[in-house]
């Protein structure tokens, strides 16, 4: 970061301890260190460069991330890096490469489904990366339904093995991120039968390829499945197709910590209880928040300083023009998105601490709150990315022409990002779980069954469904219990609503079907209130650091009236608020727009981002934008030329009317 | 098509006459037959075969691209094609090129700003493309504000020619498509500058290249600006940086139709009326917004198409799952999409009408309706643009995880058309230009002066800020006056909201600055209520053809009240509606999408396209989907071989626990 700083009148203005509020972003002053620290490694290695990508063939790509991910083990293992600076380092790395999978989900997978006797064969190949592994689930014509898997595992008793089988091509294992190219095991999820009878589906070991040479083993076809959205983006991972032709595999490859096959061929449970498996999948998806907020904090930071360099309109006398940053249009998109990021930086952090709690529980035999995490956990995960996606693009759109470059970075970011609404529970398909436990939940308030965690409020049913928000002028919208109260009204009307329309309907299937559309909506209610409640919590903490507590009170504000504002129609047609106080939210946002704008640049410095993961012209720390796109663009391949390759054959006869006669 | 049609239940289901509604949906019988046999033409051509697009290097991509523009053209002369059938083979051809801009702004730009002399010197070069013409007005530094632009055009009475100049790096001329690589011309938009005056922004012939050998002309540094999002999509255009180092041109080739320098350098205004300029922004508008329809249609296609493929859940007994098209979420994001794309194709059409209506009145020296018929253009192009933009991603994400495969067709779609909400005026920048309409219009209220055209409605403010909405019951919402009233009301009390919060400012500038983001949501509004007025107007037209009208009907209603229940906020805080009238909406809205449902596989076969065009594997006509992803997977260059490039150098080492070693 050498050179002129376009932007230190910016960093000037903050009103803030930056440093603290890089702490507080990070979660601790440890993870500040060791992050920043790998971060710096990976900018530094020119292995790691990846301001070329978007312009290497399919096939370049997927060596060069090949290369990227043994040279990241190397590092790890030379520099014998801890678990967490591996992690980060495969973060900073910032290419989806086969290892996301490996680590992110076939070790745990075997971690959550396996025997201990199968974790310890299995665990230690995978840690020293002997075996690299993904994860099998999805196939050609099965996804979201994973009841309705057709691969099948059939025990032979004979010979103490499954057979693997994929009997029709719609069965045929399709995604799984590493499973193409690189994987030489995979978790293959499978229904299982014994003895002509099907048990549904579990995971099943299975060698793929060689350990010699790779090829892959009799019975097994294996390829990619092709080009994905956007240049460089997730093509560097090679999600594949998988068919199966009556593979064998010993009886010991059946993950078996909960159901398990015996040698006779008798299906049976094991004492550990399934809802174990459910820990995985809030460790799964907390994860995914995580990453939620780091990629929308990317997309900020981006905008955030392209909007303070970039100047519009309004140069009296030809003086400088206005930074777009100044105009309430610019703020009212972007800020939000900024708060939005904090919010979510802040909801994973309790997510964490909430799948250490759900984990105690569950080793002390206490499912309780068990349905109610899950429920969070899948609410979260599908708010959080869909509002990642759309923000990812909104920042691309507050850059104007020059957020459509590739090197804005801003094209991949999105690009990368948008399969997380898809994979891991379609959002839709998750916030109707959601709805069906809220459902559940108003239901059995009548029986006096006091609601957990996240769901406490609905407790208070009573006063919230006639309660009216006490709100009389703008600065009421700034404390946090009046903020809170019309969040938890408006959430738990919707839910009301929905199960009394829902008990019009005689078949309750049918209605939740019919409805659906108005679950998912209380859904979306239910979880904006946990993130706004989070946020309400972290800022009541106890916060060191000039000026820092007052930045994050602004961005809890700002995210709540923002999500008021936005859907005003839940707040009013629920009766949880007036026209006038909504009127009243909307002055007050306004001026916490004018308040966050001269910390704006700093509140997006404390991400931390070296410009090698930023990976954006417009957003380099400097701000230095113009003569670095400038120089970038002559080093794109159609200028290796002056003259196009094509121009004596398809341009030159066209201007000289000469093509009638062309062999086009 | 041939083989099984997977769709052909869907098919036999449809309530109408589906031809008939082709008819409507191209505008006439001529057009469908005309576009039908283009659109088959093209797709029968191997040269424009499109399907290798997102695997080709950006010089390949390039280089087809100048061979398809090329062989078009030849076709064009070969067949002797009218500029309708011209038209429509460019546009079937599907791929951005330099011609687009050659037709689309070059042509337009000289025709409306150059005077009769220059056009009969210059329209003849162009229209049988013995020059490349491109609009070169965007620079590094400046967009938006074109006032702010930086390159000079400073005459030489001397030697009778203009100077043109790129004083900074800012003023590099930055974006015009077809100036990287193909143009030989371009209008250059510059200041114009007469014995040290400046007399502001005007445009310039400027010749770029040799005509002989295509290399630029001295003083002329031209390239391409580099890859833009997407692989494949918009990269096929060479978007270009050009700087003018004291270039000169003769004095006649600065467009002089309303403005003119003279010999002895006089800056004179021709008898010409400037407001002329303004019919091409309307042209060029109308075209944008016609576009949106058919890019939004085509998302819309596949998406349905594949939503009814796609199976999801519901099997009962181990039959078939449940088309996800049945799902009432599946229904409530797609309906609405598949609803505006018919609306977008009206108020396009309605456009034309308008853009016909604005220049014979412009010929008359009648300029009274000018300035409604520029913010309804500019409104509506912002409108339709975002909403597209939008409503591709959405499809793109109900179709699931295939959605982001290349092949579906729905990334490259995204990534061309994302643009259209930047380009032609940024859609923010342009409903600002709306609002100030809006409020001007508002203003003029009390003096008596009647509002025209779509602000006709203004004139009955009286009633519409404090009428009340009399639905009463769900089918009341199928009542277009009752529809209309409640757009009119909410869209004219939002703008008087803004005015009566604007006069409270002493200075009305920083007022708007400061109220901007509530009057760009009065010019949403007021755009909306002209899309779904233009749409009933059209359904109240006589429409032949069994059953027709009828869903045109659901359409409009599908439309409307989707847009209530997006923006019910608006709707209630501004009292047009109340909670419970609301409520009935949304209870008729689900009624349409039952009723929409069996017709939705017809409604998008009236689209009439071919699968070349759609060029997407979920969107097929005959539905057969999974044979044909399949299929298409093995021909990724990844997978020309078992065992992927790199498995020696990284893979082995790494599995074997060498990589110490490697030198990588
Ligand atoms: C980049 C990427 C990486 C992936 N990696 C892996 C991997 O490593 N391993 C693996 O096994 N899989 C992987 N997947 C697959 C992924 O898990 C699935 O795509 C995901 O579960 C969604 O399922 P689907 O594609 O079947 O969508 P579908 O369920 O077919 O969704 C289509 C539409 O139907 C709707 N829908 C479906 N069911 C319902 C319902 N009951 N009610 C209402 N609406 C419904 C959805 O909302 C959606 O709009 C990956 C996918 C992607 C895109
Ligand atoms: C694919 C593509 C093709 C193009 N083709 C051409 C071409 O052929 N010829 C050509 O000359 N140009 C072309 N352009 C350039 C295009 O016209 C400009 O990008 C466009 O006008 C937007 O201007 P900008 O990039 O300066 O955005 P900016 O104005 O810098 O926008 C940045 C942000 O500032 C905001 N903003 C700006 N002004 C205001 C304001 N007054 N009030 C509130 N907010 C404001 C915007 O809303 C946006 O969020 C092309 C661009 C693209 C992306």
């Amino acid at each position: 970061m050498e050179g002129v700083d376009h932007l230190a009148q910016e960093r000037s203005k903050a009103q803030f301890d930056v440093d603290q509020m890089k702490v507080i972003w990070a979660g601790s002053r440890h993870t500040l260190e060791v992050s920043d620290r790998i971060a710096r490694l990976v900018a530094s290695d020119p292995v790691f460069r990846k301001d070329n990508r978007t312009l290497l063939s399919r096939k370049d790509l997927f060596k060069n991330t090949l290369q990227k991910a043994a040279h990241a083990w190397k590092r790890i293992t030379e520099l014998r890096l801890s678990e967490e600076e591996a992690y980060w380092l495969r973060h900073y790395v910032d290419q989806p490469a086969y290892t996301d999978l490996h680590w992110g989900m076939f070790v745990p997978a075997i971690k959550g489904s396996g025997t201990e006797e199968q974790q310890k064969k299995w665990l230690p190949l995978a840690y020293k990366m002997q075996i690299i592994g993904c994860y099998a689930q999805t196939e050609l014509g099965h996804g979201s339904n994973v009841q309705g898997l057709e691969t099948t595992a059939t025990f032979d008793p004979k010979t103490d093995e499954f057979v693997i089988n994929s009997p029709t091509l719609t069965s045929s294992k399709w995604w799984p991120g590493g499973l193409g190219k690189a994987s030489t095991h995979a978790v293959v999820y499978a229904r299982l039968i014994t003895d002509g009878q099907d048990h549904g589906v579990h995971g099943f070991i299975v060698q793929l390829r060689s350990l010699d040479d790779h090829l892959p083993l009799p019975g097994i076809i294996v390829g990619d499945i092709g080009m994905k959205f956007g240049s460089g983006a997730y093509n560097s991972m090679d999600n594949g197709v998988l068919r199966l032709d009556h593979v064998r595999i010993p009886r010991e490859q059946m993950l078996m910590r909960v159901s398990q096959v015996t040698r006779e061929g008798k299906y049976v449970q094991s004492n550990v209880p399934r809802q174990l498996l459910y820990g995985t999948m809030v460790y799964v998806r907390q994860t995914i928040v995580a990453d939620a907020s780091s990629a929308l904090s990317r997309a900020v930071c981006i905008a955030t300083r392209y909007s303070a360099v970039r100047r519009q309109f309004g140069s009296q006398d030809g003086g400088l023009e206005t930074q777009v940053i100044d105009y309430k249009t610019q703020q009212s998109r972007l800020f939000p998105l900024l708060a939005s990021a904090y919010a979510f930086r802040f909801v994973g952090e309790w997510l964490k601490w909430l799948y250490t709690d759900v984990t105690e529980k569950l080793q002390a035999n206490d499912f309780s709150t068990l349905p109610e995490a899950h429920a969070c956990t899948a609410g979260l995960k599908s708010l959080t990315t869909s509002a990642t996606a759309d923000g990812i693009e909104e920042c691309r759109k507050l850059c104007g022409g020059h957020g459509y470059l590739s090197n804005s970075g801003l094209p991949e970011l999105f690009a990368v990002y948008v399969p997380a609404c898809t994979y891991e529970g379609d959002n839709i398909v998750l916030l109707l779980q959601v709805a069906r436990f809220l459902m559940k939940t108003v239901a059995q308030l009548p029986s006096g069954k006091k609601p957990v965690g996240t769901t406490t409020y609905m407790g208070r049913a009573q006063h919230l469904i006639q309660c009216r928000s006490s709100a009389q002028k703008a600065e009421d919208w700034l404390n946090p219990s009046v903020i809170l109260e019309v969040f938890e009204a408006r959430a738990i009307r919707m839910s009301i609503a929905c199960a009394q329309d829902l008990s019009k309907f005689s078949n309750q299937e049918e209605g939740f079907a019919e409805l659906s559309s108005n679950l998912a909506e209380a859904a979306v209610a239910h979880c904006q209130l946990i993130v706004v409640s989070k946020f309400i919590d972290k800022v009541q903490q106890d916060i060191p650091g000039k000026g820092v507590k007052k930045q994050l009170e602004i961005l809890c504000n700002i995210y709540a009236l923002y999500t008021i504002h936005k859907h005003l129609g839940d707040f009013l047609s629920t009766g949880s608020l007036t026209a006038k106080q909504a009127s009243l939210a909307n002055d007050q946002l306004r001026s916490l727009y004018s308040q966050l704008r001269p910390n704006a640049i700093a509140l997006v410095d404390a991400f931390n981002f070296t410009d090698h993961y930023l990976g954006s012209i417009l957003g380099r720390y400097d701000g230095n934008v113009y003569p670095n796109l400038y120089e970038e663009a002559w080093k794109d391949p159609l200028n290796e030329s002056v003259v196009p390759d094509g121009y004596r054959e398809y341009v030159q006869p066209l201007l000289k009317n000469q093509l009638r006669n062309a062999r086009l």
